[in-house]
């Protein structure tokens, strides 16, 4: 069995917990949160809750620590802090600073001997692989990622803090003529605007401006400017019932050409529809988990992303099944 | 620069060589043949094509050689005698005789310290990619394979060898509606029938029977019977004209489930279309013949296959440079 920590109990780590009662060969052997831990009630049986100073107490007792913080300030400390004791994952997802957390983790991990697995989830994650995997074997083409039809946390935080809304959820979603030009290997340049739209469900204050909210939404620069963007104004009661999901997904799509003149076209296309983008996301730690584990076993440390883990480090089976089963 | 072989000159070897053109760091060091070497054109200048005889005596002047034999006869013996004095890579696709070529190989690799690539295509290769891939992700859940639309080369020669006619190309496609069912989650047992149809265009002899010919065709077992097959009667010119390309594609889904008691669903898919089924194979295995090259450079030898190679060393970039741009 590995035994698995989590580091941060919020709806990814919740994700973990699942995710680590989904793999036959893991188990959950603790949970750390900065929050007092007698607040906090996770769903697995006879596994301690602790703070997170005692994490590194842990040390023999854990031996993939899946560290569940934000990209922003979380984990540029917290990953190279615990890599320092335990194999680790993360979903680092600033793709600008991943070169500088790849070193960082690098460093504290090769002094360590441990693994520092770094930006694991979808994208970063399983879109990277299937753009460096499709860049590969197609030299000569072109990329296209779309993001949704899903749910942009970070777009949903802005409209909420605009004066008089009390809440709001802003779908991202895939312009579906856009979709079709580029799997039909239409070489294309698509503008901000071209790719993807973005719908907005906005509970306002009672008495708001309901056409000046609309009207800053609208023009937010960097969020909504750039977007065709709509806005619907309902209450919280709908909001609640319709909206409460977190879903996410998208498309990785490479259209390229081979022949000795390029005279022949090739589309790649790589999607995923989620339901729930946290768990998802935790699914894909779980299994980059054993990943670490099982090449740290063999002797391996130092930082590794997806790109260096070869697949049949990631599923239960052996290879010997695999090549029986999968190939 | 990478010094590649070729070992075949058909389709495949063919769009190995366009591979290679498109590849910068990669170089075409010669061809072997079977055939009278004379009468083997190449596109490339400069570069000998010698007989198959020959080849051992490259021993020192290719990295990797590609071998484009057939699996049924081929393969079997080539690739276990080549990777004795090269690091090879091969397309073999009789998926339940893997394990025994694999162990083949491996024996012979490993004792000249070389890397023997095997399976390396779309099915197997990328699919069987997909496949581990999303099932490390999700544990509980069903898969999906779908191929097509494409030309299917074992089927159009069986009804080639039917009394009456004179040419004939087959196309297996996929059901939309099952894709569709697929796709929206639901977790189905199909059979054969409610996931391709066949369709077939096909020129008879003159005065042949048309009538028997059909019927011959879609009462074919394993071929036809088990399908809705569409036979369709055509001119040899008509044939030429636009039938003589070798599309094909196809698609991998897995549906799966996360969460506590598995209450969110997700769907991974991978497609593939292509206008070139041995282009496109030939890609993949220049990819491969890459990756060959660099892990035997790091001391690495044995049988590998797709499943064993860590995709940083699929692409001509650096991991530095990969995790800057793609990651």
């Amino acid at each position: 069995m590995i035994r698995i920590g989590i580091l941060g109990y919020g709806n990814l780590g919740h994700g973990v917990e699942c995710a680590v009662k989904q793999n036959e060969d893991m188990e959950l052997a603790a949970v750390f949160t900065r929050r007092d831990p007698q607040s906090v009630h996770i769903l697995t049986e006879h596994v301690p809750v602790c703070p997170v100073a005692d994490a590194a107490a842990y040390k023999d007792k854990i031996d993939v620590l899946i560290i569940c913080g934000g990209s922003a300030t979380d984990l540029p400390v917290q990953t190279p802090e615990y890599v320092k004791y335990f194999n680790v994952v993360d979903s680092f997802d600033t793709h600008a600073n991943i070169p500088q957390h790849f070193e960082n983790v690098d460093k504290q991990a090769k002094a360590s001997g441990k693994i520092g697995m770094i930006s694991v989830g979808w994208d970063p994650g399983m879109f990277s692989l299937n753009r460096v995997y499709a860049n590969a074997i197609l030299p000569d083409g072109k990329d296209y990622t779309f993001w949704g039809k899903g749910v942009s946390q970070g777009h949903s935080d802005a409209i909420r803090r605009i004066n008089g809304v009390a809440d709001a959820r802003q779908y991202t979603i895939p312009l579906p003529a856009a979709l079709e030009a580029v799997r039909n290997g239409e070489a294309l340049e698509l503008s901000t605007r071209e790719k993807h739209t973005r719908e907005c469900f906005v509970v306002a204050k009672e008495g708001a401006d309901l056409s000046r909210i609309e009207k800053e939404i609208k023009e937010m620069p960097n969020y909504f400017a750039d977007y065709d963007t709509t806005v619907h104004f309902i209450s919280q009661e709908e909001l609640d019932a319709n909206h409460s999901g977190i879903p996410h997904g998208g498309f990785v799509i490479r259209s390229g050409r081979s022949g000795w003149e390029g005279e022949n076209r090739h589309i790649i296309e790589y999607s995923l529809k989620l339901d729930s983008n946290p768990e998802f996301t935790a699914s894909v730690l779980a299994a980059y988990a054993r990943a670490a584990y099982r090449m740290n076993a063999e002797g391996m440390s130092g930082c590794k992303t997806v790109l260096d883990v070869a697949p049949v480090y990631l599923c239960r089976q052996s290879g010997e099944e695999l090549r029986s089963h999968m190939l």
